[in-house]
């Protein structure tokens, strides 16, 4: 298999590496796959806001290694595979993920975890069996891959830990909604929380992630869905996602803390709490929102200040619990397939999620749409 | 019904009400049991740790009213009731318990919660329906009740929602275990993390809630079940009630913290984690102590400086929960009556936890056995 060509936008090439700036086309050379790797042709690619976050890292924060490919909500096809590699074939469809699932691992072979040890657990590395990367820039010099799965560039190469095989008969741009946020709201609800009928719940930031909360719990029946933002827009966009009452944290904040405005809401507390933002503060907020007896918080977002959560027992004691997930504890492998064709046979509604389209040259639109706030998923076509 | 003449030892009467002094003998009068209320004949009492933090509480604490009558954990039988009781009638053996249990409330109704919303949120109180006492010092003074027991008397008077109808044919002293401190661990392994066969625990605190925590730990079939205490004599004692390994943190502290042994100990951490003192640095240890991907901690001690809990979010994005109860999630009227015919039917070992027996007049010496660490459950005996 041939070193191809492949166009990527990445931040790369500038004198002093500030964070933040606007993403620039590079084209960089990407070798063929490794053992037990697998070259995918992306065909559409999404912005997640831990790209964002990835983006706005300080240059000194260890998981800042420049340059780098960002990008990992995506869709493509197998160009090529790797030695050892019988998992998928060139032409299948596939979806990468940045949760490995190595299937082998004692983590992988439990129904109670989605926490790969076998890979999981390693330091920020490039591709996670030798820790090099596939990328090289014209000069010759590393291009770094990101959360395994490098995904704004024409071909990526990726481990088949990250791969996941998907059928054909999905639409492309839902395919690639399942690949990161949209899935882990749902998981979150379906697979952590494990959301019942007739009940409360609380969800925290109403991007696609919190949004994809709501679908999970309308679906499963829940009565009433609070969303919280202070995007005072958020609430009729959540109403199409199944958000029935809304909170703008900055008009009660004043009188009523949310979680006391959620409490009075919900006779007492929400039987289900989801922080989908990344703040610490936040996370109190919701647990504290939750219900005496049996409320249940799920952790979703990664706190982006790397702050203490800070609990009080007394409410511990009084049989609340605090949980959390990556990937909203889906396992990729087995999990996203059933996702699909739970889309497929129209139990699991995605439509609404996709906001914008743009094409690959204009990916720093995408960038624009979300941090304006006027973007759920912002689908991200290649050019064909 | 009349009213009768009690003897208590209760710390009463002196000009400056200081905080752990020696109970003092004294004569009280005690109301007949109005409705829903149910007067018992205690048969034996026992000390737990919760009554000795009542008792050093210092006298500004909200909940230190003075005079009072301590103690919550007990046996006795019926000696008559009020109007509508009928659940309980006159010579039927009981368990007083501190936490109510009304069956109306919507938390009695659910099998997820013990947490009685109907009763169990009232501030401190006497009896929970009026707010006064039945009791008297001689003087004709109000004197307390404490957590709706205060069972340091010959006599008290309960509300029908503190009481458990128990079988005849269990031993008084077996009884009188279950009615705090050993059924608090023993639900919080079996019903709260529910325990499951070959798997790892580790118990913070090796008093008869830690102790009941690794009976049932060890009745589940667990592998491993690591004791952690300051006290190296709790290792000994430990093993008798299923501790397979000791940690003791003033032998570790130097080194590596007791999480990172405790990690070592079990392939990266505990299955499941207990914390049975309430400190809350020690629970932020037991929750460091679990396994990412599924590992619970459960909170059973009661903070006891009114800390803060602090954890790291991360942690609990990798599938760790923490939970917590108190009285292990059990519903008092219809779970102690089945750890009772448990105990019956040699399903559940309650050997071991009563370290001494003490006549009711020498009721400070069940104080000294305890605070000297030599006591699990000492069994104060009423005078016949």
């Amino acid at each position: 298999m041939p070193i191809i060509r492949s166009v990527t936008r990445e931040y790369i090439g500038k004198p002093i590496r500030c964070k933040g700036e606007p993403l620039v086309i590079e084209e960089v050379e990407l070798d063929p796959p490794k053992s037990w790797e697998v070259r995918i042709k992306i065909l559409c690619t999404s912005l997640c806001h831990s790209d964002v976050t990835f983006w706005k890292m300080n240059s000194s924060a260890p998981t800042a290694r420049f340059p780098r490919i960002l990008g990992h909500e995506a869709v493509g096809l197998v160009e090529s595979v790797g030695e050892n590699v019988e998992e998928v074939k060139e032409g299948d469809l596939v979806v990468p993920v940045f949760l490995p699932n190595c299937g082998e691992c004692i983590d992988c072979g439990s129904t109670k975890s989605n926490n790969c040890t076998k890979f999981g657990n390693k330091p920020i590395r490039d591709m996670p069996r030798d820790g090099t990367s596939r990328f090289r820039d014209m000069k010759g010099e590393v291009v770094h891959h990101l959360l395994g799965v490098s995904s704004f560039s024409e071909y990526t190469v990726v481990d088949v830990t990250h791969v996941v095989k998907i059928t054909h008969d999905i639409p492309l741009d839902k395919a690639c909604l399942l690949s990161c946020g949209v899935s882990t709201g749902i998981g979150a609800a379906w697979k952590v929380a494990d959301v019942e009928k007739g009940t409360t719940v609380a969800i925290f930031g109403l991007g696609a992630v919190g949004l994809a909360v709501a679908v999970a719990a309308k679906q499963r029946g829940a009565s009433k869905i609070i969303g919280v933002d202070l995007n005072h827009d958020k609430f009729e966009i959540g109403k199409q996602f199944g958000i029935t009452d809304f909170v703008n944290p900055s008009s009660t904040s004043n009188e009523k803390s949310v979680s006391e405005v959620i409490k009075d809401m919900t006779n007492g507390g929400a039987d289900y709490c989801f922080e989908c933002i990344g703040l610490a503060s936040l996370m109190t907020e919701a647990f504290n929102s939750s219900r005496e007896g049996w409320g249940k918080t799920v952790i979703i977002g990664v706190e982006m200040h790397g702050s203490p959560l800070t609990l009080n027992p007394y409410d511990i004691l009084k049989g609340k619990t605090i949980t959390g997930s990556l990937f909203g504890g889906l396992k990729p492998k087995s999990d996203l397939p059933l996702l699909a064709q739970k889309y497929l046979d129209k139990e699991l509604n995605l439509d609404g999620f996709i906001s914008q389209e743009v094409d690959f040259k204009d990916i720093n639109k995408a960038f624009d749409y979300l941090l304006q706030g006027k973007s759920i998923r912002c689908i991200i076509r290649m050019d064909p």
